[in-house]
């Protein structure tokens, strides 16, 4: 039987959080969690994290619907680190594209949008 | 023409990169970049990091011969994390599995090891 793997939360409570597609394996963001988003994710099978500029706990998609469904939980071998394999909803990044890693470091696009993010969190 | 991204590194100098298989699209490791190891892994084409244990810059299986050749740098839309996009020599992980993401949170090995670790780090 196995056992379960003590995460190890930094001095701050958090461990970065890697999401990526079940459906095709793109890397869709990263972002931080602590052991209330994890707890939280577990219990609902829905993606939180911390959101560490509102701090606060963020359920991802709870106001654009784009939420990720959780198929599975990893950890790294430091147990510093998790990876959460979704199913997404929409697209994970705010700006339309599925993946939030839509761009080269030489800034040439190679993501591909999926809506558009005035109908989303725009007023209009 | 598209324009070069400035990254945002943290107040220690740091931002965290995630590795992906070109291959296959698997999750490798997550690991910290300053501006050193990035410069180093763009002027090199191999994965460069800064160990925050040891304190230095780390080329990635400098020793192990477990190289990343590194096809593709993105950003995400912060400009807050890399994702290195990698042919991965051997396995990322020092255990001997290809990813270091190889367990589930519940401690079920779910990685696919590559490689003996005694015979790549152990003394014999």
């Amino acid at each position: 039987m196995s056992e379960s793997v003590t995460v190890e939360f930094d001095e701050d409570g958090l461990v970065p959080a890697v999401a990526q597609s079940a459906a095709d394996g793109t890397v869709l963001m990263l972002a931080y969690v602590n052991e209330e988003a994890l707890e939280r994710t577990r219990e609902t099978g829905e993606a939180h994290y911390y959101s560490r500029s509102r701090e606060e706990l963020w359920h991802k998609g709870g106001s654009s619907g784009h939420t990720q469904s959780v198929e599975e939980i990893r950890v790294d071998c430091d147990a510093d680190t998790l990876l959460y394999v979704v199913e997404q909803e929409g697209g994970a990044c705010h700006t339309g594209f599925e993946s939030c890693f839509h761009r080269t470091l030489d800034g040439e696009e190679v993501g591909e949008r999926v809506f558009d993010p005035e109908e989303v969190y725009g007023d209009g």
